[in-house]
């Protein structure tokens, strides 16, 4: 064996030594966790220098980490939660963290089951987009919720969905619309996207617009969408210029039922939905609407998520959304 | 501590014991692998009766399983691979299996990256849509392959792609067509959707259709289609009566093409994708289209890949399609 009694493998603590910083800043480079550039680039030339290479399992046991992280969400069939998914596992994936993906359907029990499936498998942490008012985490789980707050002590990731209502309504001024309607259905749960409704009436407020509404609760008959158009319709002229809908499913339902009508898109009446959904996935926008920076969301998911630090859990991160055409509303030729 | 030294926590031999079946019938019972179903009740009611939990992570150690397997998808946002995860998700979790999810953005360094974690991961088997020709996937690991043969000892599941291009083709002999076009984009590499072509042209023979096509590959300039459609239309009459698309978004894309041609879909061409795309994931069909069987192929991914018999290792399932009415095409009014 001569001189050297151990092979010379070297560890996070020759290159934490070699770089000049602390261990946790080695660890924090290596799990792709957020340090100075400066350090980076020390820690990254100090893992060259050395050939050091991660041991992922050992460092797992070692830091109690599994470098796993579970992500619930009802389906990949709704674009909005295939969109999200796909940028979480970008962003989870960039970390070298791996993805375990549950689809809960909706199903409270079933996103009982996937949590307290994630806390036995021990995972990291948790991404959920839940439906579950009763969803018990349980201690010392890290969970960070999208799109709905849960308790004060669980980050909640969300579009700015009061601001994007608001925007709904001054594209809506802006474009020339002095009467509109807002249609809404969804859950009766408390959640954020329920702040579209209130931040589109401050809107109307605003920018000076009257408006009137037609809120659906799920499992409601979609008709009744119809059947409030059809009433404000008089000699084939409809009492409204604009429409904003919760989202761009509801935007799409509700553009047929126009359709049906006669009532023509956009030279009668303008509609804008919520979410950025687009044609197969990356084509044309559906119709014009308020897009939701995803990929941002998962960023901001992830980060929140792994990040050690227990003084940073905000209650409530809202991320800036942006409006887009999409051939519903009349956008002045430029 | 009285008479029983032990506390009585029920164990799987327990329940085979009074089931009055083997120890591997308990295991496929508990693990959702098929067995007859007279044995299923047996072992469930005896489970139920001896208040018997599965021990998980116990198991997985012992039968050197992690009831965990790793699915490699390009993306999320194309509509069919969302399907096909969304499906391949709920025929695991049935199974009480995790699915780990990689998305591989068609990169061929990243899914062999990926499929080296995997294995490292220990994961009792891969689900992968890949498009490395050089894939490496070593011994011993259980590995389905979707809509690619990667050689005679590794299952590949698909659609029935051969039987969808004939299907296309009757139809639109069906529906009145006589001179069509097929328009393909995609990977020269060999691969299962190439068969559509060739069913589509079988077809054309089969029911007197004369036909023609444009063939593009990807990187190439989608254009070419617009000016192959210019170049076959005369005082404005296209040549063809009906189109052949190789998957739903091509169809939609030249259907943007005929539109600013002026050339009336489905009046003047009728036009048939491959997918059974949905607006929304779930409302109408985008277009008249042969629906990929996305239940069946992760059903049959996943019972293949879970199943322990090496005998059972077909090279090539192929699952039969339908053909759904999209808008697209002239169907007889019923």
């Amino acid at each position: 064996m001569g001189l050297n009694k151990k092979p010379s493998v070297p560890t996070m603590k020759d290159v934490a030594q070699l770089a000049g910083v602390s261990l946790g800043t080695v660890s924090n480079v290596v799990r792709g966790l957020p340090v100075g550039e400066e350090y980076r680039e020390k820690v990254e030339n100090a893992i060259r220098t050395l050939n050091y290479k991660v041991n992922s399992y050992a460092q797992g046991l070692k830091a109690d980490r599994t470098n796993t992280v579970a992500v619930l969400v009802p389906n990949l069939v709704s674009p909005f939660f295939a969109y999200l998914v796909n940028d979480i596992s970008r962003a989870l994936t960039k970390r070298s963290y791996r993805m375990i993906l549950y689809c809960t359907s909706y199903n409270p029990k079933l996103e009982q089951e996937y949590v307290n499936l994630a806390r036995q498998n021990k995972v990291d942490g948790i991404i959920g987009l839940t439906y579950n008012p009763k969803l018990i985490l349980g201690e010392g789980l890290r969970f960070v919720s999208i799109d709905r707050c849960i308790s004060p002590s669980i980050s909640c990731v969300a579009s700015d969905n009061f601001q994007g209502g608001r925007l709904a309504a001054e594209k809506l001024a802006e474009l020339g619309c002095r009467h509109v309607a807002f249609f809404r259905i969804g859950s009766v749960l408390d959640n954020e996207p329920n702040k579209r409704k209130a931040g589109f009436e401050d809107g109307c407020r605003a920018f000076g617009l009257s408006y009137d509404m037609k809120i659906l609760e799920d499992g409601d008959d979609q008709m009744e969408w119809y059947h409030f158009l059809e009433d404000h319709l008089h000699d084939g002229k409809l009492d409204f210029d604009g429409i904003f809908c919760v989202n761009d499913v509801t935007a799409h339902i509700n553009i047929g039922f126009l359709n049906r009508l006669g009532v023509k898109v956009p030279d009668d009446v303008q509609v804008i939905g919520y979410d950025g959904t687009r044609r197969f996935g990356d084509l044309e926008y559906e119709c014009s609407t308020i897009v939701q920076p995803t990929k941002e969301m998962a960023e901001m998911s992830v980060q929140l998520l792994l990040q050690d630090d227990s003084a940073i859990r905000p209650p409530l991160v809202c991320l800036p959304v942006t409006y887009a055409a999409g051939g519903t509303t009349k956008e002045p030729i430029e």
